[in-house]
């Protein structure tokens, strides 16, 4: 069984992954995405970091702490980047975002 | 924003896999992992096609539905392999894969 | 080892991978990427599914016919799009998921 | 287009990513898997980065050198328990596991 703070990781994971592509896809809809450019790039890698994260936590990874860390500073830039723009896609984002990072930050402690 | 139709099924997807990484990692750790080398080959298939339907569905992928109805046809597999056995971490995939079973199928109405 | 067929398709699902996220970071990149949305959304669609069937035929899974079939139709529909473009990388992520699709249909054969 | 290093990069991402399923699924169909179980949990987690790292260099993403970087140490340890075992999988693993981590150590360069 997961610790509770792997079981609260999986979860913001799992949330910050869909929220990113969510967001990802709504700005490609967006009338002009090419001032979201950056920001749908990020969502990109920041999605696949997640659920490569959501895997390893799962399968007990030898390097999970190691990935998980570098999922939260995905996060980082992403919520950054989010955090710029006023639609209500980015700001979702931006809050999962937030969330996954300390997710993943608590799992090297 | 998901349909409550996507919303079940990205929460069902995502603790599918997770059950089922976790199932396969256990598995490995039975004193004798031979009987069980059905169902990991199956639990790594299924999380795998839980994991795309999870993507899938947060994009909004134009073959979304066809995704989901082979993520249930896995999932319907690996319950009934899971189901064969006692152990508790068993017993766990199985259930979120049935519920994942009908979660995906639920996508195409 | 794998089989011709496998060998050919692994070869070809990798390469359309690739050539499907080179395109839609390059989409990204153009002065106006709105008239490219649609095949951004598609690159990303098709390169998850190749993916999935490099593991799957890594793997030797059970339904890893229906995944491939799953997956050459996720290429024919991005270079149908990809092809309507007249950018280096739409042409060439087109000639990659033509030779994709082929290869994944005679994973079925 | 991708740097000649990025270009061996993502041919020895994918190349590793299928060899170590392969490895993992002839483990687990040796006589006793008992005895590989160390060796098909590296597989499967190597194989997750590397499959992560080809994604990640085709897209150019921000923290692709930190990513080949981790990937490149699941190689290695990959390598090394691979390198315990005499059967053809896990020798022919334990080979593209190291040029793996030699191309995935050149994107830092």
């Amino acid at each position: 069984m997961p610790s509770p703070n792997e079981a609260a990781c999986l979860r913001a994971c799992h949330e910050c992954a869909v929220a990113c592509l969510q967001c990802a896809t709504a700005c490609l809809r967006e009338p002009d995405p090419k001032p979201m450019a950056h920001c749908i790039a990020l969502d990109l890698e920041c999605a696949d970091l997640c659920q490569l994260a959501v895997a390893s936590i799962a399968r007990g990874d030898e390097q999970v702490t190691a990935i998980c860390t570098l999922c939260a500073q995905a996060c980082s830039r992403c919520a950054a980047e989010c955090g710029k723009h006023d639609m209500d896609h980015c700001k979702r984002c931006a809050e999962a975002c937030k969330r996954c990072a300390d997710a993943c930050g608590a799992m090297s402690n």
